[in-house]
């Protein structure tokens, strides 16, 4: 025993981090020894006396340390025969497989893809102090377990938001503050599956998300064509439910018509459908004030959905929801079971945004920001590309560049040849044949002062595209 | 027509908020009256000139007012007819029902219900500094669509932080941010099913949740008796895998035996199965270090779980999940189509809080805090209740009291009718027949100034029941 134990002795002594203090160094040590297999399961330690005099440690220290590590199953502690290494049921990991997934990888080169905001107009001064505020008030209680529906101090201040930027109409009771649109959606599919439906229309095109989700909650998917005018109502069958992007329409940034509006509420109406109103950018309109939301002429008809990441941060995973009242039983149902909860520190820190008029003056700074660059975009265009024809500029932070021929795949080639990322508009029809080529163009998504690189990257590689024979 | 408008008028003069400026006034009047119905559908409007020189203002405003509403949908302009109030496709909402639903209502009186830290412990001066020191410092990137596994800066420091503080093995990229326990065990019930799993254990006693949790992704749960040395082992079948509290027995407060532990990591690996390791309380141990966790032992065939919600608080929904290889491929399916974040603010201001040392220090406080507490019941059993027995207290922040007999419903009424709110034991088990009455005590539920009046009010009120004839 006294040669086996030699052995170990040295693994032992040298990866004792003296700095742990000497019990808990000791401890460290044999844990890593068994782990990695340098004390073989079936090992008998040394007894405590012999150890503690080879470290030159009190007995009590080695005592104590077997007993932790007994305790942790790493080490057996048997009858007569003293200290033993626990027999591990399975060998070591191997190389663990990677589960990193970015939702929106980095591209190299010139970022163009729509859905993101200007990163660096995050109001981080005024987000600090409404932390201070929160902070220095908040009372103990808002730390605890929340309310699914969120915070009451939020709900109360979105009500008004809502009404007042958007047209809402909306009691603090009607609200549910969700962890993003994606996570409000999902809520609503799961809703409208217990009040019977079988299946949701989609516009098409739009954000593939939408029918994956509806899909993956258990509802058929019926994508329902998208013209000038927005969502061609007249083709909605007997669905439970109807989602759309009536102020802006994504991607083709089309305004849904007051007539269409008029034929889908009663489409609703007859179907005893709902319909899901993904307001997504509808704080950003430049040309004249936000078209006011569809749920505000019908909020028994319409499930209203806001969120902060295009006016904030996508980071921040927060949305929120105004429920028809035939959808709140269905509604609590669904949340009860429900996990996603957002932090009630940003909760409370975008209430106060909201009641100390910070959002509305950071609002005001993106609307001009973002405005600034669809106007060098859409000059740009006109100068430089008589032949093409930029549409969906009215709001929001994307527009869409359609070309008048060739094929969508080697124009998306030729411009990542040319260093810039930018979606075609072909991936968000559930059936793009017959799709003449088309770009979303996210003018939000470069930092300010790589826009004007972007734009000088992408107009030339355009026109080289649009130049060959 | 002139009749007719002249009583519209009046509504709409009077409801115009001139702080909003004329224009923005008049169309929000005009909406207000259509939605309360003081404009019924069909209404025809005074022209845009009539309307104007009765109100005086310009001409212009009554027409963008107009126009702007004709885009909303509230009016309809009709060639020849002018303009008219648009036909609404259905009445308005009737007083909506409520969706408010607390996950723990506030209770009056003596609040010693279980599952919750003191909450007057938050860390709002750390918080608040780290938060200075993220929005000072981190880059905008961190504002946009992250990774659904967690950032990277919160993984890394929560690698270190679960092998030093819990003995668990951890790579940043084996590591998933989750919104909470209930999140990460419903993504790891989840990839359980991926995997081919049918059914899964849970303790009894433990939360109903979860069994709730894995009902509901699918799973069939069968409850296996607890000891006073764990989880009876040799009960598992062929379960896909089981959900254990080997640190603190939820709610009995037991620690796993050694012995145990290596049956149950050996039954894991002959039926390959997974243990889920729900670690909620691992960091307060008040008799001795805390015991290494199991997944230390057995990284391969351990899901570990960590929390904040007891070293911080519930409110910031943030768990973590570390997943052993086999678990990683249906993990990376499971969280593709998962919409539940953790705000990236919060992940990025607690991961500074682990890396300056501040959330060690703060554990600190704590446990000295919760040990006083534990000192406190223990004594006040000891001394006034000879009869009964306190269960659990080496750890965590609830123990179980046992009383000999009597009916556990007629106990909880009677302490209601004291004023105390407090956990009985049978609503933990599956079958609770022939438990003997118990209470679960969590002493860390009341506030510092209140925990006095607490203990002065449970113990008189448990005596004059004990002292019934």
């Amino acid at each position: 025993m006294e040669d086996r134990w030699s052995r170990s002795e040295l693994d032992l002594h040298l990866d004792i981090d003296a700095a742990r203090g000497l019990r808990a160094g000791l401890e460290q040590a044999l844990r890593d020894a068994v782990r990695r297999g340098r004390l073989a399961p079936g090992t008998s330690l040394p007894s405590s006396r012999v150890l503690a005099r080879d470290l030159g440690v009190a007995r009590g220290t080695v005592t104590q340390a077997y007993d932790q590590l007994v305790a942790e199953g790493y080490l057996i502690a048997a009858p007569r025969s003293g200290i033993k290494v626990a027999v591990r049921p399975s060998a070591p990991p191997a190389e663990p497989a990677t589960l990193a997934r970015s939702y929106r990888p980095p591209v190299q080169g010139v970022d163009l893809r729509p859905g993101q905001p200007d990163l660096a107009m995050f109001p981080r001064r005024e987000w600090l102090a409404a932390t201070r505020h929160v902070m220095q008030t908040a009372p103990n209680s808002v730390f605890g377990y929340g309310d699914q529906t969120g915070r009451i101090e939020l709900r109360e201040a979105l009500a008004g938001y809502v009404g007042r930027a958007c047209g809402v109409v909306a009691a603090p009771d009607q609200i549910i503050v969700c962890a993003g649109y994606t996570h409000a959606f999902r809520l609503v599919c799961q809703a409208l599956l217990l009040r019977g439906a079988t299946a949701v229309a989609v516009e098409d095109p739009s954000l593939p998300d939408y029918a994956a989700i509806a899909r993956h909650t258990g509802l058929q998917v019926d994508a329902i064509p998208v013209d000038g005018a927005g969502l061609i109502v007249d083709r909605l069958g007997s669905q439970g439910g109807v989602a759309v992007t009536p102020a802006h329409q994504f991607p083709l940034g089309v305004t849904m018509s007051p007539a269409r509006r008029a034929d889908l509420l009663k489409w609703a109406h007859q179907a005893k459908a709902l319909v899901i109103e993904d307001d997504y950018d509808g704080e950003f309109r430049y040309d004249r004030q936000p078209v006011g939301a569809l749920q505000g002429l019908a909020p028994e008809q319409v499930v209203y959905v806001g969120t902060a990441s295009k006016t904030i941060a996508p980071g921040l995973r927060m949305a929120w929801l105004v429920a028809p009242p035939a959808l709140m039983r269905p509604l609590a149902e669904v949340t009860k079971m429900d996990e996603t909860y957002v932090s009630v520190v940003d909760q409370l820190v975008f209430a106060r945004l909201i009641e100390t008029g910070e959002l509305d003056r950071h609002l005001r700074r993106c609307r001009a920001h973002y405005r600034r660059r669809r106007d060098r975009l859409d000059a740009a265009v006109a100068r430089d590309l008589p032949s093409a024809h930029l549409s969906g500029i009215a709001a929001g932070l994307q527009a869409v560049l359609h070309l008048a021929g060739g094929a969508e795949p080697d124009l998306l080639a030729h411009l990542d040849r040319h260093g810039v990322a930018v979606d075609g508009l072909a991936q968000y029809y559930h059936n793009p044949d017959g799709i003449p080529p088309g770009l979303v163009i996210g003018y939000s998504t470069p930092p300010e002062h790589a826009y004007a690189t972007a734009l000088s990257t992408l107009i030339p590689a355009l026109r080289s595209w649009l130049d060959q024979p």
